[in-house]
C-alpha cells in the first residue's frame, strides 16, 4: 500500500486554513496514485485545542468542515485527526479526539482515542472521553489499525512502569490488522524522538506489522512539534524518516526495500536551536508579527536569543536595542556591537539613566531613607522593560525575553523588568546549555563574541556584580536544578547526590518562592520533558518548604 | 451520633501546620465527649496541593504525618483528607485522594475518592487514581458512609446531565449507610452553596440518610473556600451550617432536633465581599505580608480594591499612592482624598509627569516621527507599575492590582502597567458588579464618595477619555462577556440575543486577541463559575476567530 503522509503545520483554531492543507494534500497524492493519505492527529483544529473544544459553535464547525472535506473524496483514502460527538451519550463529554477515514465522498469510519493523556502539558481529559471500543478497518485489501498518539504510548512489552491498564493497539493486532497507522501530535523535547523510535521498533518488531507514524509540525505558543514522522516495517527497521522542524510530504510503500535510517536525532546543540527557531518564527507568524525585537546587554543569553530571532525571522527583521546605565560595563557594549556586526542587524542605543535618576528622585521620600537594595537594580531593569514594551508597541515588534531556565527558576530575573515580552526564547534550557549551545553556533564562525561566551556572568545592575554573588556555579545549580525540575527529586534525595544540603536547600527554597513570578512570565518554549509554563502546576502560596 | 465538625483553614504543603490543626480539633472534640471529628478533604496535605503529590518525599512525609497523628487517637473516631498510596500498582499513579478514618492508635479504615473531577480549576486526573472500590465502615453502632467531595455530585435523581457513569453515593445507600459523611474542598463561586443544599437535600430525602457535608474554609492563591460546611437530616432538612468565610468548629448530633435553617446564602454582594476580604487576607497570611499598597487612581476600581484590603488587614496596613499625571482630572485627587479620609489609611502622592516626559524625550528618536497613540498611554501606566512595584519591594507591600472581569477580558489594561501586583482582588467581578458592590458598601454611609461611582469611567490616559470611548456601555459588554466567558455561548448565539452581530464579534474578538496579557497576569481570586486564570485554558497563539 502507498500511503502518503502529510507532515503539516496547522494553526489552533484555522479550520479553513487547516481544512486547505488537508484538501491540497489529499489531491497532490490523488494525482500520484497514492492510496492512502494521512495527517496527524486533530489536525483540522489543531493541536493543542483547549477550551476551544467546549463551544459548541466550534465543534459544530469542525464537524461541518469534516464533511466537507470528506465530500470531495474519491477512492483514494484520507485519514486525518478532528473532534467527533456522540450526541446520544447522556454522561459525560460525548466528545471525542478521533481519526476520521474517508473516501467515496464520506467519512467511512471513525477510530476514536482510547488513552487520554493528562499529564504534564496534556489536559485532554477535561475534554475528550476514551473511545468505547477499537477496530481494524479493511481498505484496499488491507487491514488498517488506526490509533491516535497516546493509544500507541502504552506497550507492556517496552514499559516497566504503564500508565494505564488498557492497551489499545494490542487490540488492533488481536483483530488482526495489517498495517498500524498512528496519528500523532507529540510535543518536543530532546531525546523525545529516539525513545519513541526505540518503543516503536520494538512494538513493530514484536507485533510484526508495519507502522506508520504521522506527526504534526510547527509551534503552538510553547509547544513545538518537531515533525520527524516514522515509517518502520514489520521487523522494527526504520524505513523512512520525516522532515525535523519543517513541513514534509512523504511517500511510504509498505511493500518496497528500504535502506535503513540510522541516526534519528541530532545533537542537543543542533535540535534544541532548530527547535527554538520553530518556535520563534511560528509565534511570529501565526500572530501577524513580522519582526522581533530583543534587549542587547551583552550577556550571552541575549545573544543567543538574538542569534535565534534572526534565524526565525532574517536578519532584515531584527531590531536590537542597547540600553546602558551607569553600571554597564564598557566591554558589554563593544561586545554588543561585534554582535550587531555579525549578525548584519538594526540596531538601538538608549541609555536608562536619565530616566533612572529622575524616577529615584520622585521616590526618593517615599523611600524614607531606607538603604539601597534590590529595589534600586529592579528600578534599572524595569525602565529597559518600559523602553522595550514602548519599541514593541510603537514599531509592531515583536519583544523576545531573554532568561533561561536557571534564572527563571531561581528568580534571578526582574518581573515587569527584563521578564517583558511576548515569548521566553531560551527559557527552556539551563545556563550552562546556554554556553553549549552558543559554542556550537560558533564552530565555524565565531558568529557570538567570544568575549561574550567568556565573561563572568553578570546582570550588571550595581558595581562589579556577577551573577555567582547570589547563585552557585552554575554548573553546580543546573545540576540541582535539573534533579528537581525534571526527575521530580526532592531536598533529601538531591543532597545525597551533590553532598551539600545547605545549598540544595538554598536553590529549592529559590525556585518555590519564585513561582509567583513565573506565573505572570511570558511562555516558555518548551525543549525538555518538563518546562515552566503549562505543564508545571505549582501552588504559588504554600508551605512545603519553611 | 455526636459529630464534630472541623471547618479549619490549611496552608497548602505544610503539613506540620495543617498536623497541628487537626491534633488540635481532636483534643478538644475528645473532652466534649464527641463520638467523631471530621476534617476536610485533603486537610493535611491543603487542597489543591498540585505538582507537590508528584513528589515522594512530599508524600512519604504526608504519609509519616498521618501515622503521627492517626497515633495519638482513642475511642474517639477521626476522619481527616489525605493522600494515599499502592505501592503495589504497577499502572498509573497509585496515588490517591482519601478519607482516613482513625481511632485506638491507628488509621482503621481509608476510603478513597471514586470520582476525581477534571475540569474548571479541578486537575486532580494528573495526581489521583479512581478509589477501586467503596465501602461502608462499622464505627459506634453506625454504619459510616464517607465520601469524598466530587463523589457527592453525581446523583442521578438531581442533574440532568452526569459527568460520571459510577455514582459511589449510591454504592454507599446500597452498603447500607446509616450516615452519609462527605470531607470536601469545592472552591467558591456565587450560587454554588445554595445549588448544593438543593443537591444534598434531594439526595438526603432520596436515600433518608443524614449527611454531614465537612467543607474546608481559607484562600488558597486565587481559590476560595467558603466554609459553610452543611448537616442535613434524613429528610433532606437543613440542621446546622457552619460559618462562612471563616474557620469553625461545630457539633451535629444526629439523634437531636434542630430549628431548620432557611437561608444558605447572602445576597450576591454580601457574598462576593466577604469572599474577596478572605481572600486577600489569606494571601496576605500565608505569605508573610503584612501591608497591602494599591494605586488610587480615582476610580471605583481601585477604590473598592482599598476597601477589601482595609477589611482583610485593617486600615493601619494599607498604604495608597496617588500617581497624577497631567491627564488626571482634578476631581480624581480630591476623590481619591475623600476616600483616603474616610477609610484612615496612610497615603502617597508622587507624580510620574517628571519620569514620563524624560522617557518620552529618551524615546523620540526612536520612535521614527510616528504619531501620539496607545504606546504613550501604555508608558503612562507602565511608570505607575513602576513607582508601584519599587514601593513594593522596598517597603514590602503587597501589591494589590485593581483590574475588573471586564476590564481583563477585553485588555482594557496595560500589561506590566496597571497589571502589576502580586493579587487581582476584584478580576472576577465584572465592571457592572463593581459599581453594585460599592453601592452596597455605601448603604450606610458613605464610604467610597458618591463623585467615584458617578462619575463616567476613565483611565484618565489622554485628554478627556472615558472608557466608552473604546468599549461598549458596561451594562451590555458584560451581558455579552457572561455569556461568553461562563456560559460557553459563541458568537452566533449571543448575537441572536443581544441582537448586534458587530458588537458581540468586536467584543469576543477582544477577549480572544488579549489571552496573551492575562497569561502574564496576577491570579484573580475567583468568585464566580468561571474566573479567568487557573481554571481557563484558552489557546494564546490561534485562528478561530479572524
Amino acid at each position: 500500500m502507498k500511503i502518503a503522509v502529510c507532515q503539516y503545520n496547522p494553526v489552533i483554531g484555522d479550520l479553513i486554513g487547516n481544512a486547505g492543507k488537508i484538501i491540497t494534500g489529499y489531491k497532490r497524492a490523488v494525482k500520484e496514485g497514492i492510496d492512502l493519505v494521512v495527517f496527524p492527529e486533530l489536525f483540522l483544529c489543531g493541536y493543542p485545542p483547549l477550551d476551544l473544544v467546549e463551544k459548541k459553535e466550534f465543534r459544530d464547525a469542525v464537524r461541518l468542515n469534516a464533511e466537507e472535506i470528506a465530500a470531495i473524496t474519491g477512492n483514494t483514502g484520507l485519514i486525518f485527526g478532528t473532534i467527533t460527538e456522540d450526541y446520544q451519550d447522556k454522561i459525560g463529554t460525548g466528545v471525542y479526539n478521533s481519526a476520521a477515514l474517508c473516501y467515496n465522498g464520506k467519512i467511512q469510519f471513525i477510530q476514536s482515542k482510547t488513552l487520554i493523556p493528562n499529564y504534564d502539558v496534556f489536559d485532554e481529559v477535561r475534554y475528550f472521553e476514551s473511545a468505547k471500543d477499537v477496530f481494524v478497518h479493511e481498505f484496499r485489501g488491507e487491514r488498517l489499525g488506526i490509533s491516535i498518539c497516546e493509544d500507541i504510548w502504552n506497550d507492556a512489552d517496552y514499559w516497566k512502569h504503564r500508565r494505564y491498564t488498557v492497551d489499545p493497539v494490542q487490540k488492533l493486532v488481536d483483530g488482526k490488522a495489517t498495517i498500524l497507522i498512528n496519528i500523532s501530535a507529540s510535543p518536543y523535547a530532546y531525546g523525545k524522538r529516539k525513545q519513541r523510535y526505540n518503543m516503536l521498533s520494538v512494538l513493530t518488531k514484536t507485533d510484526k506489522l508495519p507502522l506508520i507514524y504521522a506527526c504534526c509540525v510547527g509551534a503552538q505558543t510553547e509547544l513545538i512539534f518537531d515533525g520527524g514522522s516514522l515509517c518502520l516495517n514489520s521487523s522494527g527497521k526504520l524505513d523512512l524518516m520525516g522532515k525535523t522542524f519543517e513541513e514534509d510530504y512523504f511517500i511510504y510503500d509498505t511493500h518496497k526495500e528500504y535502506p535503513e535510517i540510522e541516526n534519528v536525532e541530532a545533537s542537543f546543540e543542533e535540535e534544541v536551536l532548530s527547535a527554538m527557531i520553530l518556535g520563534v518564527k511560528d509565534y511570529a507568524n501565526k500572530t501577524n508579527f513580522k519582526k522581533a525585537l530583543v534587549g542587547l546587554s551583552g550577556g550571552i543569553d541575549s545573544a543567543l536569543v538574538t542569534y535565534v530571532a534572526v534565524k526565525a525571522l532574517g536578519n532584515e527583521n531584527v531590531h536590537v536595542v542597547l540600553m546602558p546605565s551607569k553600571y554597564s560595563s564598557e566591554g558589554s557594549v563593544i561586545d554588543s556591537l561585534n554582535l550587531i556586526s555579525n549578525l548584519g542587524i538594526s540596531s538601538g542605543n538608549i541609555s536608562i539613566q536619565p530616566v533612572v535618576d529622575v524616577a529615584l528622585g520622585m521616590l526618593k521620600d517615599s523611600f524614607n531613607g531606607k538603604n539601597e537594595d534590590i529595589t534600586e537594580e529592579n528600578i534599572q531593569s524595569r525602565i529597559r522593560g518600559l523602553y522595550l514594551m514602548a519599541l514593541s508597541n510603537k514599531m509592531g515588534y515583536l519583544l523576545c525575553t531573554t532568561g533561561n531556565k536557571s534564572e527563571i527558576a531561581t528568580g534571578y530575573a526582574t518581573l515587569y523588568g527584563d521578564m517583558c515580552g511576548a515569548l521566553a526564547v531560551i527559557g527552556d534550557i539551563y545556563k550552562t546549555q546556554v554556553y553549549l549551545i552558543a559554542n556550537y553556533i560558533n564552530k565555524k564562525n565565531e558568529i557570538i563574541p567570544n568575549e561574550i561566551i567568556e565573561k563572568a556572568p553578570s546582570a550588571e545592575l550595581r558595581p562589579n556584580q556577577t551573577d555567582q554573588d547570589s547563585l552557585p556555579p552554575y554548573d553546580l545549580l543546573d545540576r540541582i536544578l535539573k534533579m528537581y525540575l525534571e526527575e521530580q527529586r526532592e531536598c533529601d534525595e538531591i543532597s545525597n547526590i551533590i553532598g551539600n544540603r545547605d545549598v540544595v536547600k538554598k536553590v529549592l527554597r529559590l525556585v518555590d518562592l519564585n513561582e509567583f513570578k513565573r506565573k505572570q512570565a511570558a511562555p516558555v518554549l518548551r525543549v525538555s520533558t518538563k518546562a515552566f509554563g503549562y505543564g508545571r502546576r505549582f501552588p504559588i502560596v504554600q508551605g512545603w518548604r519553611k
